[in-house]
């Protein structure tokens, strides 16, 4: 028999917090009969976000094509939906059910490359295009790439979404911890990113490549086209390649943020000798098919050989899933003005955009009503970060810095533990996306419904209460 | 900009010839117009192969649910796959948008316990399978879970699937090869084992875990029980893991052969102390649903803290597709006798196995009728492992041995790369699986349509004379 002992250490270190103890916990507690409101993880269709009907209508035509031998079928699907499963099929005649290419369907990642033209008024090459198992599949593939030894470095900022450290521990690559100015929005701030640079260079670390999330997860903010300018020129002075995490970017509730994509901001400066990978996802946006795991990167700056062996690698495990390739598809090219299907498209993607943004505000604004709690107004993504305040750990100089560290960890976990038992509201603790020293937070969703949120911040605010009176009695 | 130079030399190393250069040359000769046989990949639904009707169909309804409110839904769908879609939508009230847990939907590793267990006679637990896309994710999630260090060694067979040389390769692993018996219809021999082990403890290699691929890829074995007690109590003696790849349990075409699992000869040999991980996919049996990234792993002997280390990791990427886990129910759970779907799915189940045993036949047969040419007979799998004779290097002994090696290793590929150009047919070298110094093979498989598989046995006769005779013409 084997023990934990021989196994990878590298994975025991590995955690993800967002399905870490604390979700294993509310499965239990949701198999006694509790109720839980799921705020840890950004999946909308468990929380009553409804699929998008021309997605899910090509989905059924495509993995069932006798459908459309059926008299009935113009009554059932739209004309421009049946027209568009025949392109596919047409294009990919083997059918969903065969392997493709490791790179995805070619004519998808034509598709990606017009999308991202249009999006960016740039050019966009569809041989520098993979399509992948969602973007985490992506990430970790250029992780794989760039990982030369294990003394090359990442950075990452914190906080940062947990894939990130994860994979890192995993591979056993160096992690370079940059902090995000949460007084400046959760901004990068320049100075601080050449102070880390240059503390792991002093320790040996060789840099190969900074990832920025944008908009921000789990911070919900968005980057000013400066503060990219700024990055892209720091990466080009460090000769680091960019890692763009950009899945949130049709998640924007502000009128006064845009999103600017890095490739977009590059091309603008006329760089063209940074590496840059973009990933995107019909994970979140206003799609929220997390279940079908699609997604793409898109590599530039980036030569034919380099290119070549994140192909090989993709091709190790055959192609991304062939569902989640129609999924991206149906995302990077959606109904047209005039299609019988654009309507209704129009109007779901409406419904579900505008109720995130009234969710984000009510969240936003309500918790910042919390006396002991802040946040930053999420201005894109699916998250708050919650700033908690928690009383200072008695006797603390007695600590190291380390152990103070460890303690605070637990501690933001503790309250999260019993923010779920109290109230069934499962978030989670700062500490699995990294915080400054001494402060707290959690990550929450703005996926419920409204009615939920409301309830939501109420129980928040109660529980907060209650906790630091125990706290105190307590004496902790 | 990066070069090769300053990427990953792990990922450098890892070669899958499955999808190699003799591929990509077959899609530009296919561009250029030029009609391709793909008999390099195991892709039964690129060669023409249907997919089968109640599957498709549980699929389109499980995507597009407002199908079952039509009036017509009635005349379109037979009743028990209307009935199994509402039964999956109420145990996954998400839908398939949504992320499941990061072992897959219970409901369907219920399933796939009960199939295990109905199959083998044996029990099998639920809370030991995990969902994955495909069973290429499975085994590198395995392959990470045991790799302890940079000298953890893995024993694989030679020939073996290059999912595994380029795992190893990818994640800096020790490979401890192993030499199948080709006269001995490709079984596993206990004195090459013990042979191959002790040279590498000898190397300081530390063994972990020794891979079993039956039926066998690419050699087209089907092992016999006393085959695998003898491998189970190796492992057991040097306290291995078994990795049993069993993606081809399904396709065995000789009624002298039968398929016995590890998992039930093991529980038969009453051995409860050697971890087993076992792999299953969607992709190969009569299914062919290669796109779908559809498969499973079943640990035993594991407790629950070694197999909590693999949830982990799977929570990293979150979960294993929608699409793939309902293909994979459909598997596992198949039309029963008095539904009104069955005697399609019989039907169509039993004229695709019909059809590769017919295939199979006529492969093996036809081949070993070419004079330079011989094969086992592949009694399983998708696969015959052609041996093929070519003359001697010249001024062989003037090469060391590794030189003599690479050598011979391109002259194999040089044989498939003409094969292609002249015929069309794609076939993978066996220097890409790994074979004895000084012999020559190539995989092909027997996938493509029956008349395709008389034409391409003519061509490759034909080809394999002029070779020969040009060979000799050069000199080489």
């Amino acid at each position: 028999m084997i023990t934990v002992n021989d196994l990878n250490p590298n994975l025991l270190k590995a955690e993800y917090a967002v399905r870490g103890k604390i979700v294993q916990r509310a499965y239990e507690l949701e198999k006694e009969g509790k109720k839980i409101i799921y705020c840890n993880i950004g999946n909308p269709q468990a929380l009553k976000q409804k699929p998008l009907t021309y997605l899910r209508q090509l989905l059924a035509l495509t993995e069932y094509p006798p459908l459309m031998e059926e008299p009935s079928v113009n009554k059932i699907f739209p004309k421009d939906i049946i027209n568009k499963a025949k392109y596919i099929l047409s294009e990919n005649p083997n059918g969903p059910g065969a392997y493709t290419q490791s790179e995805g369907m070619n004519f998808i990642r034509k598709a990606v490359a017009n999308f991202i033209s249009k999006r960016d008024n740039i050019d966009a090459d569809p041989t520098r295009i993979i399509l992948t198992d969602g973007a985490s599949k992506g990430i970790q593939a250029v992780f794989t790439l760039l990982m030369k030894n294990s003394n090359s470095g990442f950075m990452i900022p914190i906080p940062q979404y947990p894939l990130y450290t994860a994979t890192i521990s995993l591979y056993g690559a160096k992690q370079i911890s940059y902090y995000l100015d949460e007084e400046k929005h959760w901004e990068l701030n320049e100075k601080e990113l050449e102070e880390s640079i240059k503390k792991a260079i002093k320790n040996n670390i060789e840099p190969v490549a900074i990832v920025v999330i944008n908009p921000g997860n789990p911070t919900g903010s968005v980057l000013s086209k400066e503060n990219i300018k700024m990055i892209i020129n720091f990466a080009r002075k460090y000769k680091l390649s960019i890692l763009a995490d950009e899945v949130y970017q049709e998640n924007i509730y502000s009128e006064r943020h845009k999103f600017y994509s890095f490739a977009k901001v590059m091309t603008e400066m006329g760089i063209n000798d940074v590496p840059l990978f973009s990933f995107h996802s019909t994970s979140k946006g206003f799609l929220g098919e997390c279940g079908h795991r699609g997604g793409y990167l898109e590599a530039r700056n980036v030569d034919s050989e380099v290119y070549y062996q994140l192909v090989k690698l993709q091709s190790i495990s055959l192609c991304a899933n062939t569902a989640g390739q129609i999924v991206t598809y149906a995302m990077v090219d959606p109904p047209h003005e005039n299609d019988e299907s654009y309507e209704t498209y129009i109007k779901e993607k409406n419904t579900i955009l505008g109720e995130l943004k009234k969710k984000a505000e009510i969240l936003g604004e309500e918790i910042n009503k919390i006396k002991g709690m802040s946040l930053k107004h999420p201005y894109g993504a699916m998250y708050a970060f919650v700033k908690i305040d928690l009383p200072q750990i008695k006797n603390a100089k007695n600590y190291t810095e380390k152990e103070l560290v460890e303690l605070e960890a637990k501690r933001d976990f503790e309250y999260c533990y019993e923010l779920l038992e109290e109230t069934g509201i499962c978030v989670v603790p700062g500490s699995g996306f990294g915080q400054k020293p001494h402060t707290y937070h959690f990550r929450i969703t703005f996926l419920p419904p409204i009615d939920e949120i409301k309830e939501l911040v109420k129980k928040l605010k109660i529980f907060h209460e209650n906790y630091l009176k125990r706290l105190e009695k307590e004496n902790k």
